[in-house]
């Protein structure tokens, strides 16, 4: 962990209210941590429904193996994250303790241990020692409540230097849900998806089908679309669980995502994951920029995007942000890279709506004393306007500082 | 440039000698830098057979599109580079600067302007002013002479902290002949092929067709094997010239790269560009650590190098080993991503022949204290075994240190 705050920090947490259903509770484990907590259990009630997403490495996660069996029926009635550990390449033990571990918190839980889920974060290639979660989950299970949601983030962080939690009310036909979410995620970060830890709550009765679409859809331009360092970690997982409590107050039971009823729900879901892959960022190892990179007039959305990528996982271009420098050489360099079609001499690049380049030349009326005083703002806009065809795509990215490498040079193996 | 030269640096040069019908000569031409050479201009005889190979990226820069064109018939008279000045993303204004600099040097050569080839290096977007190689290259072309090798490596750095140069000499049928080869490259370096210039040079008769044969299967497992920051630039170039000068002396004229009596020739070609490529990787900015990463045992080839990039081009990993830290865990995460087949439970990892992972999990006998040690040398080799298949591919990084970012955060666009 990292002892300064990022600056792009939220100035303010938002409460998060209860959701009824839902119980949390923290614990010190001493799993690798002194003096921190690092292992959150969330109680979620009987009936709940439940549906993840889950990193593309081929070399998952223990835990990741797990929680894609353990979904396959939609529900779960428990959850437990750790930290300090990611438990991934741990083989056969690694199995063996995410199995010890669901055991325990079933028992704790009065449940079976098919109906929980887990993630671990953290260093890889440990065995992660699970006899060290005996009593401590029972324990959790006992001191649960429904408003711990900020220290169920703080428990999750490994290099994270804040908690990232977000909150939205909306109305089902007429019914309030709530939706509260939590992540954790620094470093390791990149598509598809993004190196990191989400796990969203709600008391509105949706289907776990529904849920699936609902959660794919919400992380395909937001947890899909983020970079800190290009390296897609082993573990990311996004849990989202739906307790259905609101069907007491009248809220319909909704079986698909494409009920028009879920409007302004898949809204909220949309906004506030987009919320937390956006702290995510802001919390990029050594970040002092928040990028965001829009390309427009690309043959495609998917090669738009892939261009916006090549562009925001470039090294170069990340290290001429930390220098505050508008260096649109090294977009073009990264543009061309991509191997996306591209036409040079069509090319327009502006920072902040200040086009510095257009036609495939730099743009004669450009002002660099302009778009100087603009790379010292904390939040970089970057538009890439290919003038080919109407595909778009926006993502979101760090820059690279010295900061970036002093971390990861010196966290322990 | 940056003011210290990389530790990685080779401690003596080699003094190239001279070859049959090659001269050079550089100058301060006044690009961009003060009180340095910046333009290099190589005169060969009539006859010379030349080839490229040349960067893929979809938005390559002006001397790129002319020696692509240039190059068809197989011959040239002259090349002309400059450093400073990328002439890349610079419109109409920079095919009249390329044609321009051709049209002067053709004039100094007394050839025709489309038998010159060229290249520039150094800042992207900014209008490069041909005029300034007036008088300049005819100067050049009077002085030139047969031994300014390391000159014309130094004059065509940007922030190259050293000089690459190369010499083989091996015989054809019995008759001696001497490859020499120069490049630079220090940043933006990635496949294919690796961001850099790089001019090889020989007196053996050797046919145009043949000579690009020759020159993609060197280039094949070194400049497109190597990687500093997954970068690749608009201008990569690399222009193989045969003056056939050795003829006179009894050298048969080869015309087929499959000709046996090539052999010799061949494998000191591929070593010399190796050694040019290694040299590149080496001087990778703020390079405190070489990397050879191996990867076998994938189901091809082309997968193998795939994952060898996945891993080289990792942030994380470059990281660690710049921490010396031997964190086998972000490799298998970088394995993960790569998206081609690798089963996490099969995998094993070595540093320096020191199995550290094996079947998925960290090797039981493995001496911690010996691996840190390991981590010290300048060299660091690792091994991946997949287990899968006969697939193998070998290359080379650098590690990413703080220098790194502060020399491409200074650097200005």
């Amino acid at each position: 962990m990292s002892a300064t705050i990022s600056p792009l920090a939220p100035k303010t947490y938002p409460t998060l209210p209860a959701i009824e259903g839902v119980r949390l509770a923290t614990a010190e484990a001493g799993i690798r941590y002194k003096n921190r907590t690092d292992v959150l259990l969330v109680t979620v009630e009987e009936g709940t429904a439940a549906a993840g997403v889950f990193t593309t490495s081929k070399c998952p996660s223990a835990p990741v193996d797990w929680c894609r069996a353990a979904l396959k029926g939609g529900k779960a009635r428990g959850l437990v994250v750790n930290s300090g550990n990611a438990n991934a390449f741990t083989g056969k033990t690694g199995a063996q303790a995410v199995k010890l571990t669901a055991q325990i918190a079933a028992k704790a839980l009065g449940c079976k241990p098919a109906e929980i889920v887990l993630a671990s974060t953290g260093v890889i290639g440990e065995p992660l020692d699970a006899t060290k979660f005996n009593g401590v989950l029972a324990d959790c299970a006992a001191r649960a409540t429904g408003d711990a949601w900020l220290e169920a983030a703080k428990a999750i962080m490994t290099t994270d230097t804040y908690p990232k939690v977000a909150t939205k009310t909306v109305k089902i036909d007429g019914v309030a849900v709530t939706i509260n979410g939590i992540a954790k995620g620094a470093g390791m970060i990149a598509p598809d998806m993004a190196t990191m830890l989400s796990f969203v709550f709600t008391d509105a009765p949706i289907a776990a089908g529904a849920l699936k679409t609902l959660l794919k859809n919400a992380v395909n331009p937001s947890f899909n679309a983020i970079t800190v360092d290009s390296d897609t970690s082993t573990s990311d997982t996004l849990i989202l669980f739906a307790t259905g409590a609101a069907k007491k107050r009248g809220c319909p039971k909704i079986i698909s995502a494409g009920d028009k009823r879920l409007a302004a729900f898949s809204k909220a879901l949309n906004a506030l994951v987009m919320d937390l892959a956006h702290q995510v960022v802001k919390d990029g190892e050594g970040a002092r920029h928040f990028v965001e990179i829009t390309v427009d007039g690309a043959k495609s959305d998917a090669s738009a995007k892939k261009i916006a990528l090549s562009i925001a996982n470039s090294p170069l271009v990340k290290t001429a942000i930390a220098g505050e420098d508008a260096n649109w050489g090294r977009i073009v360099a990264a543009v061309g890279k991509a191997g996306e079609p591209a036409d040079r001499d069509r090319l327009a690049i502006s920072f902040g709506g200040i086009r510095v380049a257009h036609k495939g030349l730099r743009d004669p009326s450009y002002d660099e004393a302009q778009v100087s005083a603009y790379m010292k703002n904390e939040k970089i806009d970057i538009r890439v306007s290919l003038g080919l065809g109407k595909g778009k795509a926006t993502v979101w990215t760090c820059d690279l500082t010295k900061e970036y490498v002093e971390i990861n040079g010196d966290y322990r193996s």
